[in-house]
């Protein structure tokens, strides 16, 4: 089962309290890809530029990502430029350039139609919406968006929402979209808006999940290392979507266990700067972790 | 098996975002007893002033809590006023007079002399080491603290630190009692300062638990109306303490089910003001909250 993902691949120029990096690999698709890979085979649609290096393509294709859905562009590839606070949960955006990724239409190529497994990443909802109208049939779509697009392409937006299974998005994206201040109404009401699963995404603080028979709530993987969040929101959703793709369970439990697995995966994911830990992990260091998360958070069995 | 508590009881004045309360029963003494009544007989140490109600002191009795060691001394009750934001999750302090409270040195009953469980609320720690010398034999003590003594008082602190099995404390003043940013190497400089497990408080996000050998973080239970937090702290430490000394069970399976207790017992004081709907839930409530929250955080089994 193969999981398609459109998104951002980008530079990423970012400094935390523990060091700075400069035009490092980032984006959302980036990050997803990478992190369903220890699942399932990955196909990419997004656009770079010519200035984008044939070694960051190199992390992909080490991983068996399909990156014929990449379209290279005349221009510079997206870049965005960040600063986390002390208190590494705050960050700042100083830069954003779109370069190529304005006006960008995706194309996909003819063996990306038969998807069964979608990931719609943080992007405009009209070029989400253009991905949904090219695949044949799908089978999960998962969607990702942000406080702009809530606030800008609102209509968009909902005729999104009415053509998904599942929307991933943080506290105040929930608040936000809902108007519910608080955040278990917050989801119920999104629930209305189309999607069957809401996942709200708490940072450090885990994942909540909600249906409407069922509710779940689990912490995150505890770090005594946080060096660069970024991404951690992606590779959750990557080792989410990837886990549910490889073991076809789509009932609670096994989405329960796969956000168990996005959570580990994204604990690795924000161990090291940028795509580092993500792409030097192995499948047994993500089952190890997965099993002593289930350990750490069981009281009742 | 019998539980001391020495803490506060207090007069409160609440404003929420969904209404106020003028002088209602509040205190970290009273929540604490009142949660840990549904699973213990529980002893209060404390001091009130001659202005305190009978109809409060009732609220304790219905329950079966022990006041012998509840001193009524000429002078005020000690009275907290506060403001909860739209953000139930922040709050200032408006007013705050120690009236009695200023100048109490705990004397116990000798009928007291014997506990065995130990809750030392929030006051000073000078007051904290006064309790556990009166003590003849303890089998668990569990401390709570604030930022005030960690600065003010921490000399007296550490001494206390070093006399406890467990210390019960928020992210904020784990922060600053370990002066580590990162809440697991805060966690372990804890351990190293005295108590064999350390608890992190994270509010609407759950709880931390951190001893030598094991971590274990739970989420909080997910709730549609939280209508005043104040006493949710201390309603955790009573259920969590309740639930160990009626189990006797101090593994570290009992102590993970005891902080599931806890949590529930908390979830029910912030769904009303005050102790309100600490003082009417059963104990078939909270053992029907128990399965649920064991149901909604399980992902393995």
């Amino acid at each position: 089962m193969s999981i398609l993902v459109v998104g951002t691949v980008a530079f990423d120029s970012i400094e935390t309290p523990f060091g700075v990096a400069e035009r490092i690999l980032g984006g959302s698709a980036s990050y997803f890809a990478l992190a369903a890979s220890y699942f399932a085979p990955v196909r990419i649609v997004g656009v770079i530029g010519r200035d984008f290096p044939q070694e960051y393509l190199d992390l992909f294709t080490q991983r068996s990502i399909d990156l014929e859905g990449l379209k290279k562009e005349r221009g510079e590839t997206f870049h965005w430029r960040g600063k986390y606070h002390e208190d590494i949960n705050v960050r700042d955006t100083l830069e954003l350039h779109l370069n190529v990724l304005s006006g960008f239409v995706p194309q996909l190529p003819e063996s990306y139609r038969d998807a069964e497994y979608v990931f719609l990443g943080n992007i405009d909802p009209a070029m989400q919406i253009e991905v949904l109208n090219q695949i044949r049939h799908m089978r999960l779509v998962v969607c990702d968006t942000m406080d702009h697009w809530i606030r800008e392409s609102s209509k968009e937006l909902r005729a999104v929402l009415k053509r998904i299974e599942m929307l991933v998005v943080n506290d105040s994206e929930a608040r936000l979209l809902s108007g519910q201040n608080n955040i278990v109404r917050a989801a119920r009401a999104i629930l209305k808006m189309g999607p069957e699963v809401v996942l709200i995404k708490r940072g450090e603080y885990g994942v909540l999940q909600f249906s409407d028979s069922s509710i779940f709530a689990t912490p995150a993987y505890p770090l005594e290392e946080v060096f660069d969040p970024t991404g951690a929101g992606d590779s959750f959703a990557g080792g989410f979507l990837g886990q549910l793709a490889r073991s076809g369970d789509h009932s609670q439990r096994g989405i329960r266990r796969a956000i168990a697995y996005g959570s580990v995966v994204a604990s690795f994911t924000v161990e090291d700067f940028g795509v580092k830990r993500l792409t030097n992990v192995s499948l047994s260091d993500i089952e190890e972790r997965y099993q002593g998360f289930a350990q750490l958070t069981d009281f009742h069995t």
